[in-house]
């Protein structure tokens, strides 16, 4: 019998966002977004760009310019986009792993649990991101160029089950916006939220978090609350002492 | 009989936070102290130094080091502090007045309602703040040079009382932040919030607000709801007709 295999029927899979959950990116990009749009000129509050990062990009800038009553170009929105990108590259030094993070991620494959992260940032932003979490290996990834539609839609976390082949009503997805929360409810699947993309607790509850965290090392220091099973600490696994 | 004066006596009095209240600079802020306590050694997430924005600079930085366990001494925090303020400088030139700013303070002087700022900003912070905001004249400030202690302590809004010469029951404080929340709360005001510091509504909710609003222009827009009576668009005031 095999007892990594049991452990693996009762544990949840997990699905992790990236920015703000992840690796502590989400001022960094809602600077550059600021700095993008006033490029384009389009100025905006910059709380209001906050609350829209997450989404997919094209979504956020569209939803932004219909509160202004403004339309912009497929070329002008194409700008902005690269103006993004420019802006958050000059902004990348700053970006650190979220505390705990990485111990979260190393913690889950100790314990045989499974796990990728799906994020609503396209290849050539995430790959710098993933580097800031020091992973020995590459991770189960599904990225925006990987899907149709971004969050809110659930094809990133939909892509992600599959990949991981686990059903959606066995895992749980891990997000600090209110769009992950939003298309974690529409996969089928659980969610938790972290504060460390700066929504605030009711925020994310209110939109379907069943559980809120600081950031990743409060949640890794909590993981038995969310079906994760662990021995008690000093104590080798009984599942991997029988393997 | 004075009409005004009737006014004077119905209307509540207002007592404005500045930043992230009326001037959109509490994103610039967070990058300026990021990158102020990362030189002087101190990495903290982004998000926490977000949700202490508004408190007292000093208490700020004791309640951020409380949080990883740290110390630092008295020439260090100066240090901090003027680092911060360097900073701030170079990211002043993307601030704005926020949407409705300078029309909802317009609109309370046309109907003589009295209003004053009160900030934790320190004087060398707010005069450039203040320009944004492109007012006709001085208004009453308090800064916090001119009071022992910033928020959460809630002496800012009882000296703004007091140069307004109205009882803080009579005033309604307008802030972004929780910081504002509670001060107000304990200098026995009213208080609103804003989002455009980048809190949840609820956050503000719980921590004391009656109201939310998004930001100025949308106070502006709803002015009658928080006791601001103003005649019917296009006629003019009966009050000032009558004077």
């Amino acid at each position: 019998m095999d007892h990594v295999h049991e452990q693996d029927g009762t544990a949840p899979a997990f699905i992790f966002d990236l920015d703000g959950t992840l690796i502590d990116s989400v001022y960094q990009h809602v600077v550059a977004w600021r700095e993008a749009l006033e490029q384009a000129g389009v100025e905006l509050s910059v709380w209001k760009i906050h609350r829209r990062i997450g989404m997919s990009g094209g979504l956020m800038v569209s939803a932004l310019l219909r509160e202004l009553g403004r339309e912009l170009s497929s070329d002008e929105l194409a700008r902005v986009s690269d103006l993004h990108a420019e802006a958050y590259e000059r902004q990348l030094a700053s970006v650190r792993a979220l505390p705990g993070a990485s111990e979260l991620l190393r913690e889950l494959d100790t314990h045989d649990v499974r796990w990728a992260i799906a994020t609503s940032g396209s290849e050539r932003f995430v790959r710098p991101g993933l580097d800031k979490l020091g992973l020995g290996q590459e991770p189960v990834l599904i990225t925006r160029d990987q899907v149709r539609y971004a969050k809110p839609d659930p094809d990133l976390f939909l892509a992600a089950g599959r990949r991981l082949g686990v059903p959606l009503a066995d895992a749980i997805v891990v997000g600090d916006s209110v769009w992950d929360m939003v298309a974690a409810r529409r996969a089928g699947a659980l969610a938790i939220g972290l504060l460390s993309g700066g929504y605030g607790r009711e925020e994310l509850l209110f939109s379907g978090a069943f559980r809120v965290y600081e950031d990743p090392q409060d949640l890794l220091d909590r993981l038995d609350e969310v079906g994760v099973r662990r021995p008690p600490h000093g104590e080798s696994s009984p599942l991997h002492a029988a393997a």
